[in-house]
């Protein structure tokens, strides 16, 4: 079968200044995860670098480029899940780790080597003890400092006065969430997920959001041709507390392990799971974005989603049967309300 | 209705030399309860006071007494779920807080108060920020070493030596991973839990485990009366990772919310959802214990159980029509194997 590729820059209000250069973010991930897919990288490694390319970049909320908490520093959430064992590795609220990912994708991978006096190998580690065990584990730490762009600084100023001075309440979309993820599958249908997070502008140090947390950030399994269940992947976006207490992810793949019509299947999630679920009763802005993958070994290709209750998305694919990426921002149509409405787009490649 | 007060010193292999002493210390944490509940406290305030009472005492794995880490430290995780607005806080890998469960109890009341610039109040905070928004909340910060007990320093060094000495491979049932716990309901249905932990002995730094992820370590939701929906609440114990992966505090609550028959409800849960969970497939030794609460809102009284995969389980409970608590240490019948077989027990009180 064809491998395949999908990103997202994060569910958020993306402005048309920045349009052309998120675009260009999206193709380059996606042509790094084609790559390492062509050349028989695991879907797990795929996820992994693609994601490292996001987090490197200002444009995004993830890695360097992250939103700054409240005393101004950088805090990084990051998980990758593979579908192939059903393993998962994440950190939180991590500094000095240039790419978080890479630290969950080596927690990921360490889940499978046994440790003395049966001790667990850990799926989350968070703090200073996460940015030692990455040193441990062959991962540079760098300089906390470096981690803070200029933009993400000059929003930390604007926004820290503005509190200071005129305790001014804004509204949710006001400030970026846009936490970035992607989605694999590899050759042999092996399917990986990824997701991480700068967290959400001014945010408590110490806070975990949900591109940390098991079932929120991200979510992958392979397919199981003998049980005729579609391979699933998932990586969010959006207010993590929200998508922590909804289980978005998990809720997102179980929907797609059980039908033919991947889009409904969104859409029912995101309604009934998100937008109606019982803990968010007491909130006005329900805001996630998704992308998903469904693979029904069926043919050579796979299905892939993005859906949105955000002003916008902007997501990336590319198959290995594609001569070039795509991209694509999708937007609510004009009259509808951020955080009630739902976009759900796919495509089939 | 009767209020009740349910509470385990978790899942593990309790050795018979301690057991007057923690029958002692449940039938203290359970009386304090129950004294909160018929002095018009909330089961939110009863949980969270119930165990601050099981954190305080030596005898269990948090707060004082945990279970050090591998550099020698206490990192303590532990949350509470509040059913009547389905909130939730919880804190991880948190240092110098005397009592974790109250750090929770403050995030989970403080979810119902808006923030500026849309921000929302986190739900889970870990590492030094936990410890300064404790401190900045009114919750004294302790000397770290003041955690250290007797017994979790003895049991480090011993443990420490033999890996570093003969890089010894122990079993898990050697290893103390007794997470305590409460469930309260009080008398206008209100129904609230709590998970407390000081972790995996000689667990990496930065570690966090089930008992502050939600979903994993405790679950509460008032019943719907007018859907016939009851009542439930969970806490769970074992190892911290495996109930994270299979969602066990949520699984078991579900199951309880769709059945007249609780001790089924649970046997089938922790079959199904955790010893034969496809997340667990290369595990060994399943370890988990669970405390539960069905109120079906049909008597003056709820269903409480208690079920285990590990040797033991350490349970006290008590109603207000109760004259004094009962406690139960529940074992595995001779012959019967930790990690795969399964007992519940319970009681209509």
């Amino acid at each position: 079968m064809a491998g395949f590729v999908g990103v997202h820059l994060g569910a958020g209000s993306h402005s048309c200044n920045l349009q052309e250069k998120k675009e260009q973010l999206c193709r380059k991930a996606c042509r790094k995860g084609i790559d390492i897919l062509m050349n028989e990288g695991t879907s797990l490694d795929a996820v992994a670098a693609v994601t490292q390319i996001l987090e490197n970049s200002a444009l995004t909320n993830a890695g360097y480029g992250s939103n700054l908490t409240l005393d101004g520093r950088v805090e990084c959430d990051a998980s990758v899940m593979d579908g192939s064992n059903l393993q998962f590795g994440a950190c939180g609220a991590v500094t000095r780790v240039k790419n978080p990912v890479l630290l969950a994708q080596t927690l990921c991978k360490k889940q499978l080597e046994p440790l003395s006096l049966g001790r667990m190998q850990p799926c989350l580690l968070v703090g200073p003890g996460a940015s030692e065990w990455a040193s441990s584990n062959g991962l540079p730490l760098i300089d906390e400092n470096a981690l803070i762009s200029e933009r993400a600084l000059k929003q930390y100023n604007h926004y820290k006065k503005r509190i200071e001075k005129y305790n001014i309440r804004l509204t949710q979309g006001d400030v970026r969430m846009d936490t970035v993820g992607s989605i694999c599958i590899d050759k042999y249908g092996h399917i990986a997920a990824s997701s991480s997070s700068g967290g959400i502008a001014l945010k408590p140090p110490g806070r975990v959001g949900q591109a940390a947390i098991f079932g929120g950030g991200c979510w992958a399994e392979d397919g199981q041709r003998e049980n005729g269940i579609p391979g699933v992947a998932v990586s969010t976006s959006g207010c993590g507390e929200h998508i922590i207490k909804t289980f978005l992810a998990k809720e997102s793949a179980r929907a797609l392990q059980s039908t033919n019509c991947p889009t409904a299947a969104i859409y029912k999630t995101i309604n009934d799971c998100f937008l109606k679920s019982p803990f968010l009763h007491d909130v006005t802005d329900k805001l996630c974005g998704v992308i998903a993958l469904q693979d029904r070994m069926e043919g050579a290709g796979v299905e892939f989603l993005w859906a949105h209750t955000t002003n916008s998305i902007c997501v990336g694919y590319m198959s290995t049967k594609h001569s070039k990426p795509h991209t694509r921002i999708s937007r609510l149509a004009s009259g509808r309300t951020q955080g009630s409405s739902i976009v759900v787009e796919g495509v089939y490649c």
